[in-house]
């Protein structure tokens, strides 16, 4: 990904809203080339939705504008409804971790709001990606 | 404060990086209500802005297109060159909680990026916003 | 409204896309204000949205950060199935004429994604405006 | 480009703003790709922009979430001091044309906000492709 313009402020660095899009579509990429499943198939055919419940997250290095940036998404807690994965946002140019966020996404039914049990085939993935990620 | 349709995603809620979007107007408006100083000026005429290094958020209760919410924002620590605030984004409606942030905000020069000390001015008013939020 | 740090580029002026973003603001606020219906609702209970399918938009001045503006908007035309509304974003100081938008709105139903005829009760209040504009 | 969740809004189309932003990433990556300048070091190093001072644009299909789409740009018009650009959008899936938009730019210089020449290598460039434009 590249920061584009649209994505800075006044003081020429990522407004840090900004990041969370980014982390976002770290996410979407992660259920698109690691679930196999588009996650807006799943939001429009099954209507499941993950929804953030909670952020952690760390600035250590600001991204300015024309920055190339990967984002790594690894898996760090499987729960019942919940997923927790970890997102660093790593800086082409000299591999610095740029920020690093843990977040826990919760699995809804987008219609009536309420939390669902993660279906089996996302679990199964989910907890592949849990055990590469600790061997790793 | 009301939630705006382009604020929302497809699920109907409001899609999360713009919480954070919420979270920096909370804070444009602390520095302009309770500190005195429009940011926009502290960053034009000074040249110092207060980017994000640190973030623990929770969403409790999502937020969905026509909610009318509140940010109150409160001084949770001073240090040398950082600040920590606190954000409760409360719903008109009931009242609600409908997330929490805690954020530590770091003093930096806006042409050389580093870290300056907080000028005293601002220290001054952060230190009584600290004393008057754990008397209340 | 005021201009906020996350609208602004880089440059220091107003991101063009975040004008767009305010010009929907100002939509939302003309159905919330004049035609006594809020969007929101017309989207949940009505099922029925005002999608943008023509702009005609000039800049004349560039607006920055901190900016007090006021957005006007005035019916234009009203057709069977849509409705024109004109947009003039005035900046508080000077009253200058920043941005004038004329934009399109075409009536659809949000399920069906078709076009519909405008509702009598939207019709008539469209009507009122465009008869209050062209005397005024 | 993919159309992604936080693009879009609650009716799932794209909300039209972002496809403004859609627009300047576009023309970002003219300036890197064909004019062998990434506009983020025009900015930096040689305190140059190209705001939009001139929008007309179409949308004649929704856009919605997961759409793949493709943005062309050619030169329509290159006056002393601005560039008219045409960018269409469109959709992977079957080609269509789902919007249309013709921008006109200004070169200023970022300091003074002042409009300039346009520089003689970009203006050479803009010539060439509002040649090829024309022919093809």
């Amino acid at each position: 990904m590249l920061v584009r313009f649209g994505d800075t402020d006044p003081a020429g660095l990522v407004y840090y809203p900004n990041l969370f899009h980014y982390f976002h579509i770290a996410m979407e990429e992660f259920f698109r080339q690691r679930c196999g499943l588009p996650y807006h198939e799943l939001i429009a055919s099954q209507r499941i939705g993950f929804p953030t419940v909670n952020v952690i997250t760390e600035f250590n290095h600001p991204l300015v504008y024309g920055d190339e940036i990967e984002i790594e998404v690894t898996v760090a807690a499987v729960g019942n409804s919940s997923v927790t994965l970890e997102y660093r946002v790593l800086r082409e140019l000299d591999g610095a971790v740029c920020a690093h966020s843990r977040q826990t996404h919760v699995t809804i039914n987008l219609d009536s709001r309420r939390p669902l049990a993660i279906p089996e085939s996302l679990r199964k993935v989910f907890y592949e990606e849990l055990a590469e990620g600790s061997e790793g």
